[in-house]
């Protein structure tokens, strides 16, 4: 089978760097084009010099002919670029998975107002398939263009998905208390992302409001049939990477086996892990590794459910969750290049 | 005025290190005895070479007669050891200040369910007064005997207290998820709090039930006027110092003025801060230091409201907390020894 | 080809899981059995979950019959067991490699003083390799026994060797300055390796003397063909994996062009990156890989030379570089389950 | 006694607050105006949440009319600003303590090259006192300008001053290995210092060339009476605060008792703590806190002198050596606001 032919538009972020280790690795994939404005002409591996002897390319100015040889192009840019340039390599032949938000939200108004700006492509909005294969894995198989999912919208949806989709809890109180690692917030020099003000401390941010509180609305009303109610919490993690969503729900009938329900949902699914009763999942289980690892409780036997939800952010949040779609819509074992054992210690 | 003579029991742990720290500084105290049965015979500052030149003591052998000529001792030992001797003080005259658990829980039932032991003075606890200022600053007073609050119980209760005492929220339905640094385990050698199991990751724990729970829903009870519903979810944090607590009710009016609420319950309180309206409590705020910062949140203007609170575990949930209490107990000024600045960076 | 058949004795430290993550995913191993007698009968990814999905073995009691039908054999255990079950093992046609130190030092007298033992086996002690590839690779391809290099010694080594090869530097007149991540001190439950007592601090240790130090001295004695005069100072540093070694020489001829002659030196080893004059390698651009990168400096222009070397103590430091020694000894290819990306960030 | 009115010029860097942080507990300051251009208007506990409750005060717009006011201003600025704005300071009778660098080096040329600029008034270079206290605390006394020392070369020059002065090693063969904690590098937004890039991850920087290493080599030559060969090895470590200098020498004659030696010298030091014979330093002994700690070493009985060294850059390697040069200066206690227990654990 002929390789597949990738291109990366922006792939000097955390992102973009996690999908070069991935594919690089990836037997199936040809990495044809890395681009990146600010650092064309650099080295791949100048820049992150753990791909040295992995990785010849250098970065190269976006250029449509070039991503258009593609067979598939990976955006790991900013909100807002990916639907500049999305139609024409649609048009092109060239199949997209976007790793920023730009698909994500099929209400354009809803988007507009989180993401301040009017949406450049409301038709491929339209088009897009949220790649979450846990859930939509049919539709992704055959799409042009995937929204890939946000990494707290990946870990707060599946530890929440059983629950909704049979309708077990009261979907107008759900709450997401999330924790997150410091790569989240990308490679952007600024002030609150150094060592010295991160590091040894924790806070909650976005409290007011978050970005991807739309997001996970959006997928856990697709689940429960009907509008929900959420409060979302994000906290930022003195960690490189992870995320714990610890989540909270009030349960109809307290008599329902939940570690069962849980089993049963994933049973089939090669990357969410349901653990034992009694299980705690930690970050590091995951690290590296593009796994969910979930673990439910009723504490004290009361009618509150509490899920816990582990992912790496970089990976099963964003890289690897990409790259699993890239091997649904491409026809190829899902597992495959993402066969990774989380680094412990 | 005399320096107060002071005692510790149990000075090898981290709030027994603490206690010294904030000691030695202490205008009016002058620092007697401090035990230890397993360093007894060692500089204090051989194994705590912080105190170098601040601490000429020694460990000693615990001993009732010497500890009887002090006019107060701290218990900073595991639980079970401060309610075998503190009667024998209190009957020498010695006021006691416990920062174990050995006197928080009023119901000796609750406690033995919790702690796994009978209590080996029941009337003491009847006697003693729960030592958080914010609410008993009368009784403690006059206190012969004071049972100084958890680390969590105190970021908990002083962030639900005033949705409580003013019946404010459904009081059926709260969450709190808490999140803490690594040096709430102690200093006992341990697999899970090694450094390469601990740090670069997140975990919960104690999610199907933790000691610290009936000791806030006692004190949130307290405040309310009825029992509560609580769902208490700890949590390991990859830093040594602070408690965030991240807390969620069900609000009865959404028309609350929830700021002024808080910044009035807690005009007078020293170490209470309630922050600006929108402000991030960072824990590293209040790294090595007696405060307690609080922010209050109705997100999206919804029904819920979201309360951060953030102390040290070491200082405001534990050796600082001891300190104030004991300024309190001796007529001193309540900030004496206390009026400590965080370390940031 | 048959897959190589693969027993570890010892699994359950660092080194151990570090092996099960490497060997699980090497094409051409089959994992047959893995001793513990602290945690027989336990799964193995119930002690470590990273390795959940990827593992099903479960540790089993050490047993000779077992360990025989294997056609390699590692020890990753404490010091002094290896060499009491290598004998027989050898005697059954089984190779061994040992990550532990029982056959690294070829002097018995210096080996029994710094390990305060005797030694159990010293024919096998003659017998043994030095499984330092870049050196001993013709050898290792024919041992029956290799013993693994250590930590410390790896990175100082592969850093200084083309100096005293060469004859260079003075050799009377060596400083390795090694700082080491706290993984390199092993999963025992220790006070001194909570997260509390390493994290946000930095110290020196075994300034008086290391183990590391004779098996340095002895390398590069070889290498040089003289006894060598060496200070060497490890330090712990605040994080999990990762060693960087500065070594510092003086050298006889400031004029030489010691780029080309370390490019020169290492141009054929694939796990030895010589990086661009004026590089500084981080440790993290080998976590989890099984890469040595170093730079060489000549400060101030000066007599003095610089050289800066890291790896992972765990991988190139421990288990990568045994797995590399497993693959030159059975005929492999010497990268095979080797190919691994440095996780960054 | 009156207090002392002191203004602060650019406080919003680490070295300010950590200022702040001391000066708002010292007996006999008052804190009358801190300047910043960039925060002018702004309360400054707004940027350091650590400070509510403790300093009331706006950072103001620099100006000279308002710090002609002060009885002292010190500059914790970018270098080459402090030379800007000295002058005229020094002209009203205000005197000066600089923690940058302009005053420190007396060769102009030198500064020149390795700070990349003329310097604006050369007569103060010359009136400036070095302030590092344990060898000119006679000059700072009447000193008007005060250098403050930087952070590296305040932990080599105390570890390494007994040695020169008096002549014990070989001034030409000199090695100073140096790891600091990030908070040296500042508070501006810079990739390298993310706590993504920064955290678990070591490297050394400035390997060819820094500018502490004139500074060092100037102190040292005037200790020993003669130029002195060093070659200097700054490394980042991943933790906020700290620096651990490990200092090589040869030794002349290696029956010197340099524990006496150390000792002798150091006795009436009060932020010097030579440890007993075998102790190893930890940075986080001295978190906050104002003291140098050493140890001394003779590896292997051998000719090589190891001087462990450490201190906390923001403290003794900047504003705690800053407020010890002002006690002096204004006739105070030299340890008036200085008796600062190390933060531990």
């Amino acid at each position: 089978m002929a390789a597949i032919k990738v291109g990366i538009v922006g792939g000097t972020g955390y992102t973009g760097v996690e999908l070069l280790r991935l594919l690089v690795r990836h037997p199936q994939v040809e990495l044809s084009v890395i681009t990146s404005r600010s650092e064309a002409g650099k080295g791949v591996s100048e820049l992150y010099p753990n791909l040295r002897g992995h990785v010849d390319l250098a970065f190269a100015e976006p250029d449509l002919e070039t991503l258009a040889q593609c067979d598939l192009v990976f955006f790991a840019t900013p909100n807002g670029i990916a639907m500049q340039q999305t139609p024409a390599l649609l048009e092109r032949g060239v199949r997209v998975i976007d790793l920023a938000a730009d698909f994500r939200i099929k209400d354009l108004d809803v988007w507009s107002k989180w993401y301040g700006m009017e949406h450049a492509c409301p038709e491929q909005v339209a088009e897009a398939v949220y790649g979450l294969p846990e859930v939509y894995r049919e539709q992704i198989r055959d799409a042009r263009l995937v929204a890939n999912p946000g990494c707290y919208p990946t870990a707060a949806q599946l530890g929440f998905l059983p629950l909704l989709e049979q309708g077990l809890i009261n979907r107008r109180r759900l709450v997401a208390d999330c924790k997150s690692g410091v790569s989240g917030a990308g490679r952007g020099a600024s002030v609150p992302m150094l060592m010295c003000e991160a590091s040894e401390s924790f806070k909650a941010y976005g409290v007011a409001g978050h970005r991807h509180l739309p997001e996970i609305k959006q997928g856990l009303a697709e689940a429960a049939g009907f509008p929900v109610g959420l409060t979302f919490v994000p906290h930022l993690t003195p960690m490189i990477r992870g995320i714990h969503a610890t989540l909270y729900g009030v349960l109809k009938d307290p008599s329902d086996n939940l570690q069962q329900i849980y089993e049963e949902r994933y049973a089939d699914e090669p990357f969410v892990d349901v653990m034992p009763a009694g299980s705690l999942p930690e970050t590091r289980s995951v690290k590296g590794a593009n796994h969910c690892r979930i673990a439910v409780y009723r504490p004290q036997d009361d009618d509150t459910v509490v899920v816990l939800s582990v992912i790496d952010n970089l990976v099963k949040g964003a890289a690897g969750q990409a790259v699993q779609n890239m091997n649904i819509m491409f026809g190829l074992e899902e597992t495959a290049g993402l066969e990774l054992v989380g680094l412990l210690p």
